[in-house]
């Protein structure tokens, strides 16, 4: 048992950790850490934390164990200011949708004695705060957790059985090789759907229907979020986003050309992939 | 009350009506027309048909009221094969996701006395065949029904009481008008949601999660329809793509430029586009 979580960012990840961490006691308390003291009243009220701690030193100082869940751009120096204050043995993991450019820094720039270990649990949804919180959004869903040669091996063990004890599977990938996957299988479907979102004349709105709606789902996403990581992630997302727009000409070709043979082949691979995600 | 409906291709929209007219006391007798007399007994089975008809001589000769449910490369056809032996004032419809140059054709080559107006229920989903059908599909949504100057007025009465009676709001449109907007609220979506699927490595797959899948869903869709759907509505589904590739080249610039500035207010336009359709 695990005696003092701080969470940084009470939100849908950090709320839903709080949750599950009560649900299954796994923590002795569960501390919220915030610059919105309204979300963090309100992520107590839900009863995703116990207590709330609006400075970092003190936050640094009580924590076992810190989960980081702010947008990419704020994770390596918020875990330097809570670290610069912690107890030797202290692990730090995060949520992040990028893990590349985080574990590089952190494995450089962590005090002596204390340990991070990056994480992403693929789980989350386009809502966002404290009431968006569920204690069963990571069962059965996967977490990567990425160790390097410089990491800890009890703190990769803490960080993957937290994640396991949530109902998580877990799998380890380097942090380069999780970001290029990312970059085709999440970031840049929020790049086109938000693109798609975009282009959308308002007058056009009332004759849309579901295949519009799920397709620009994600393009709700919190924008705190989005343009950090597409900025964190740049290099395999452009190479991502290459690959699209080459699948788009491929298209445009077969549809210019008439050839509906080519776009039944076209279509007929697509309809593979996605059938095979059942 | 119509005394014979015959509609043409039993899957998801045509069983779907079949189950709702019948729901609500609206016709008759129900009989499908389709090429496999699987699926036909299949949909008697179900009770979205009372009676199956496989010699479209026959089909023609007894119907009052048609509904054309086919990938729209056979709708002309069909219709003008149907119509050949149909009585005078007979009234055909359809269900086809484009419409002006199904509208155009039909207009100048229906037989005298027997009506075609063209019809697009936005509802439908994924999902296909006689077991997809729900009586309440059509319920709450919207369906596009799209007269012209040679339309019988009379018969363009019928149709749109026939999507009101189902439980859907009807609206006008110009033929051609419904093709450019439903080139961009949903043929580029679903050609755009393919090519996403398309390039997916194989071994990326377990690294989707919702986003991607959602993104995607659509992509699942029958191999027989939207091959046909892109070749039809060409024009406006080139324009509206050359649109969506202009704002992905937005994206791309702003994070080749690390321009953290607009890639907020590209995310943010999405956003408040997507936020708006609830």
């Amino acid at each position: 048992m695990i005696d003092t979580l701080i969470i940084v960012g009470v939100g849908l990840i950090g709320g839903s950790l709080g949750l599950a961490t009560r649900e299954r006691g796994l923590v002795r308390r569960r501390i919220g850490v915030g610059r919105s003291r309204a979300s963090l009243e309100k992520a107590r009220e839900l009863g995703t934390i116990d207590d709330i701690c609006l400075d970092l030193d003190e936050a640094g100082r009580r924590g076992d164990l810190f989960l980081l869940c702010t947008p990419v751009d704020r994770i390596v120096d918020l875990t330097l200011k809570l670290a610069a204050n912690a107890r030797p043995g202290a692990i730090f993991t995060d949520a992040g949708s990028t893990k590349g450019k985080i574990v590089e820094q952190l494995d450089r720039r962590m005090p002596e004695g204390v340990h991070f270990v990056g994480s992403h649990p693929l789980a989350g949804s386009e809502k966002r705060g404290p009431e968006a919180a569920e204690a069963r959004l990571f069962q059965d869903r996967w977490t990567v957790v990425t160790p390097t040669k410089q990491s800890n091996v009890p703190a990769v063990e803490t960080v993957v059985q937290l994640w396991k004890n949530v109902g998580s599977r877990v799998r380890l990938l380097d942090p380069e090789e999780h970001d290029r996957a990312l970059a085709v299988t999440s970031h840049l479907p929020h790049l086109v759907a938000s693109a798609l979102a975009g282009i959308l004349p308002p007058d056009r709105a009332p004759l849309t229907a579901s295949g519009f709606r799920d397709t620009t789902r994600i393009a709700a996403g919190d924008a705190e979020m989005w343009p950090a990581i597409f900025l964190d992630n740049r290099a395999a997302i452009l190479d991502a986003l290459t690959s699209f727009e080459g699948r788009l000409t491929e298209y445009r070709r077969a549809v210019e050309a008439d050839d509906a043979g080519r776009l039944l082949e076209l279509w007929t691979q697509g309809k593979q992939v996605r059938d095979g995600l059942g």
